[in-house]
């Protein structure tokens, strides 16, 4: 049985969240927009379903989420939502660490709009410059959208204080909580968040259903235009089996979140410092004590990841070089860049990362087989 | 066990898509772009898919397939790129009888960016108005944008002339295809249609999943930027079981589809025509002999369709007043209004969409129930 430590890239659907799915593909499949029986007893799952999501974030109001296909279709809703309402702002601030779903937006809108992108540094462990932050904020600010925690290092953000800054310009506040929603304890209502960004299948939920929190009274755009579904601000049929599994999927993670959060630590806690003691000399990226309690980013001095990683896979363990979104470049990580990680260990960067579905064994078999592995493929390279 | 004749609204997905779809929830789980074990077999089913739907609609190469969230997304996609990338033209030319996914997106275009649409009038029984087709067709025409079959009436449209017409001022050409996709056979590469909507959902896939076919060459700008999924033209985790159930549904209804449009519109005439003669007066509409082959609209003389349906529910029957994309509205059709139904008949439309779910039983309840149902109505309504 191979053993997944990819979790950041994409979870195991929980079989419970598939068992609350099964039914809306073939017994209660109507539209739910459709007004016969059909309909109504799925626009009921639906919001049911959105009930459960608002818990999980703590959004005040249900009608606070709109569900869309995914993370990197809510990041590109909210940044261009905040374009098209904040009149006579044209700037927008953001860091250098974002993942593509908004850093792909915005070098192209600053290509083709002549908008202006301030992407604030970070320092060695991934702290932004809250300095830097501070002075790119001015009344020509559309939008600030920092992330809440880094997807290659766990790194977390402090959100509520970004918002309270940008809220200070009368800028709007946008966070992709894609890595951080059902890892960490969120509570929206207590912030000045404007919108936040998440993903079902991050979460043991399914893949093509995420959601954008719109915190109520935020000026609004549409970004895919149709139908009256999602109160005119998403169209299209609403994707009901997925919905629900997302429902279910924020249910479970509410319910399990602080004891299984605690296992997933101590497991990734084990995994890192095993690693830095046997299979050395390498370091752990990222800020200690602030980061995801499930991911680990561990650079390897002189070696290069791609084998690293080859080798764990044909031992049967599947991690990655940082974002699946990046695998297949050749290019180091503009995480690991935007560091300053030191040259001699960017090419050599492995990211771990665990979810509720991984064990002791997983831990223990890792620290049995990388060793050896760091340790042959450091015997053949050239001093 | 309730009726259901709703299907242009959306269909109950095959068991079998659904056990195509299941092992990639909890056992191939994997990001179809990571490079480990996890991610490689899925990439490989994707790909299979993607074969499965050029097969369905006669595209010439799988990469001209771009898997979106569905037929809305496709068709704002279409819309926004041709703006994008046919520059110095600032015009589109529609019919008056579209989809909300291309009128509403169109109305908001001409509201905020200045592009002038021309909507093209349908006669009586929902043809387009060829002459002025043409006549709107100019060099600043962007793009011709015109369903391939009417959601409410099952029109056909000739899309394969209309692309020819449109090619001839440099225009592009798009079709929102997805009534047609699947219940009628599709030859793309035979056409010049560049770009062609589809959605799971309305063939007996899964709801979130749908395509855009652009054609091999057509200049090309991404509605939603992230990673470099579908070739860098639609960002975002791929929704792997989503492709997969829509890849099974293709080969289910290019497999059966002969056969089982021919026994549907079987089923489809004989229901139309007992209606026509045991539930009078009323009138079937769309064109007779150039309709999808699943799709009838009845019009009841100086009867509410909303009282039709609701005494059909309790019969157990579902069918629909229209599109469920405009249903809790009280306004009339905009496609009957188009086709000038008297105003007689334009609220007492009723559309019946079957599939090959349906059977002679289901007919025949209708048969028994709705002329009873219109009787009494009529009975109770002032003359």
């Amino acid at each position: 049985m191979p053993i997944y430590l990819d979790n950041n890239a994409t979870t195991r659907v929980d079989p419970a969240v598939v068992a609350a799915m099964l039914p809306f593909f073939t017994e209660q499949f109507g539209n739910a927009s459709s007004s016969h029986a059909f309909g109504s007893s799925v626009a009921e799952s639906v919001r049911a379903a959105r009930r459960s999501l608002q818990a999980l974030i703590g959004a005040a109001f249900d009608h606070e989420i709109v569900f869309t296909s995914g993370g990197t279709e809510s990041d590109n809703t909210a940044i261009l939502s905040a374009l098209a309402t904040q009149e006579g702002r044209d700037e927008i601030v953001t860091s250098a660490v974002e993942h593509p779903a908004v850093l792909n937006l915005l070098d192209h809108l600053e290509a083709t709009r002549g908008i202006t992108v301030h992407r604030i540094g970070v320092d060695g462990e991934g702290r932004l410059d809250l300095e830097a932050f501070a002075r790119a904020l001015s009344p020509r600010t559309a939008l600030a959208t920092i992330m809440w925690a880094n997807n290659e290092t766990g790194t977390l953000f402090p959100v509520a204080q970004l918002a309270q800054m940008a809220r200070a310009v009368g800028a709007l506040f946008h966070t992709d909580a894609v890595q951080a929603v059902g890892k960490i304890p969120i509570d929206l209502a207590a912030t000045q968040i404007d919108m936040l960004s998440l993903s079902g299948h991050k979460l043991h939920g399914p893949k093509g259903i995420g959601a954008l929190y719109l915190r109520k009274g935020t000026p609004f755009a549409p970004l895919v235009r149709g139908g009256p579904q999602e109160r005119r601000r998403r169209g299209g049929t609403e994707n009901v089996p997925g919905i629900v599994g997302l429902g279910a999927a924020a249910a479970l993670a509410l319910e399990e979140l602080p004891e299984e959060q605690g296992r997933v630590r101590a497991l990734r806690d084990r995994l890192e410092q095993g690693v830095l003691q046997q299979a050395g000399p390498c370091r752990a990226l990222g800020v200690p004590d602030g980061r995801l309690p499930n991911t680990t980013n561990i650079a390897f001095e002189h070696l290069e990841g791609e084998a690293v990683l080859h080798n764990l896979n044909k031992a049967g363990i599947a991690a990655s070089l940082g974002s699946a979104c990046a695998s297949g470049s050749m290019e180091p990580s503009h995480v690991l860049k935007a560091m300053q990680v030191p040259a001699s260990a960017l090419r050599g960067a492995i990211r771990f990362s665990l979810s509720r579905d991984n064990t002791d064994d997983d831990v223990d078999r890792v620290l049995q087989v990388l060793p050896e592995i760091t340790a042959r493929l450091r015997s053949t390279v050239p001093a």
